[in-house]
């Protein structure tokens, strides 16, 4: 169990020129800002529009955050595909990175498919990536994929692949099935997508979370991950919940991006790509003033 | 309306080897028999498994059906892919080879966006491929999509586009939906995706169809097509129907996959990429009794 992947990931948010290019000058200061502040970077999340770019561009993304010295180590980029070859070019090359291993989404386009055949597209896609480093982090997440990851379907593949497959991020949002994997799986590193379980899942042997609101909060969800057995907890995870609520009744990317793009006085962080759109102008002003109200604030990236 | 595209297209199945690369061979024979009958050419549609092919492989796969002599004019790519720059590439890549037009899934991966989102998306892939001779089918298929196109989308992208706007594919199976398309936009190519719609979509404007089973059935669909006036019309669409459910009660790619592999005595048509798999070995037989006590057979490629 000692060798399980724990923390705090954040989904990273990607932001655009606008010409819809990515703004690497931008992606960077918030990566760094991530780190800073105890979170690991699960570059190419759903929240980071990684479906809106190409396998070119998430590959370009990652060489150049290497390039500028951020921690291969702390990064779980998404690389999950509809297709076997580019899931295995992008699952190779994070590798290759020496990043902590790679959250790879089932085939999404296909719907009702059989486990035999997700174990099939894993199969194939992990032994053509063929690199003993390779950890692959499952990515469950019905509402957007469609195509659910059963437990017998993790339960096949960690037999056959013990040392590869490694984990899972549970986006479901179903408190059972977060359960009943940790129940079922205790060397599995399991993530599920909220910071508002963290202290009912911690106990049961969570690895901590991948959580949108990381992009935003992430020194208080680190702090509660490692601190959850501590007297302020239930306080805390208060807390958390408050802000995670707000930005929850909002679309939750163009919420994030214009948070950032307010508190960092940077307008362009709004930009997303289509078919996703920034927040509606009608809705800024009301975010902004619920999370005053709550208190909340984004600290600066520091100095080095 | 004498500019519409019509006809019936087959959503051509795409055959691979033990590898999973596709067969060439086979794929260029299978589309000289559907010309031959009378269908044209889907490829890279849902049953082409096209969202298992990587942008490049679609692209080498036209390339090679050009250079075989294929006809373009009578082929209608699927290019949507979840990124505006895969889409806007194999939908450049197709107009210029002359193609009669492209199919186009929405983006996929992001649910609940909104008809302004995918209005935005539309614009951009039209405007970056920046040719006069694009024609564009949407493709609403929201069982696999999950991104449905609405007819105020339809409605906003004919006014903005009324050149590259050209059409669509309806596999909703919702007539009510397919009558609202044809009774509101009489200028539009308007594709059903089930042969089962003829005699009711053709007498109110429908193109034709696009459909699974033109794989395994094109002259007779083609024929009713263009025969839907005459007076066997109504027993033709029975006999049409009888096929169609026969297959529709198996997974459909699986069915037509083994259909063509018994007919053709060719075991390797079989070959499905994960995630999907091939037809369980218990429903071979009882497909192939059902095609023959409906007396279906499928004819062999003329020589030429």
């Amino acid at each position: 169990m000692s060798n399980k992947l724990t923390g705090v990931f954040a989904p990273v948010v990607t932001p655009f020129k606008a010409d819809l290019s990515p703004d690497f000058e931008l992606y960077l200061q918030h990566c760094q800002w991530l780190l800073q502040q105890g979170a690991g970077l699960a570059v190419f999340g759903t929240n980071s529009e990684a479906n809106s770019l190409t396998t070119t561009e998430r590959m370009d993304l990652l060489d150049r955050l290497v390039q500028h010295g951020v921690d291969s180590g702390r990064m779980l980029p998404g690389t999950g595909c509809c297709t076997i070859q580019d899931t295995v070019e992008l699952s190779r090359h994070a590798t290759v990175h020496g990043c902590a291993g790679v959250l790879m989404l089932p085939p999404f386009f296909y719907k009702g498919v059989t486990d035999d055949g997700l174990f099939d597209y894993y199969s194939e896609v992990i032994e053509r990536v063929a690199l003993q480093d390779l950890r692959v982090y499952l990515y469950h997440i019905p509402a957007f994929s469609g195509v659910p990851i059963s437990l017998a379907l993790i339960e096949r593949l960690i037999r056959r692949y013990p040392q590869q497959v490694a984990g899972i991020k549970d986006s479901s949002g179903d408190w059972q099935n977060i359960e009943a994997m940790l129940t079922n799986f205790p060397d599995f590193a399991i993530f599920p997508a909220s910071e508002s379980f963290l202290t009912r899942a911690m106990p049961l042997g969570a690895s901590g979370c991948i959580s949108a609101t990381i992009n935003v909060n992430p020194a208080a969800i680190s702090r509660l991950c490692t601190g959850w057995r501590t007297d302020g907890a239930v306080q805390q995870q208060q807390e958390l919940d408050t802000v995670r609520k707000i930005f929850q009744s909002y679309p939750m990317i163009a919420a994030l991006k214009f948070a950032i793009s307010h508190y960092r006085d940077h307008p362009s962080w709004q930009i997303q790509r289509p078919p996703l759109s920034a927040l509606a102008a009608d809705k800024k002003s009301a975010l902004i003033a619920a999370l005053d109200a709550a208190g909340f604030s984004m600290p600066g990236l520091l100095e080095r």
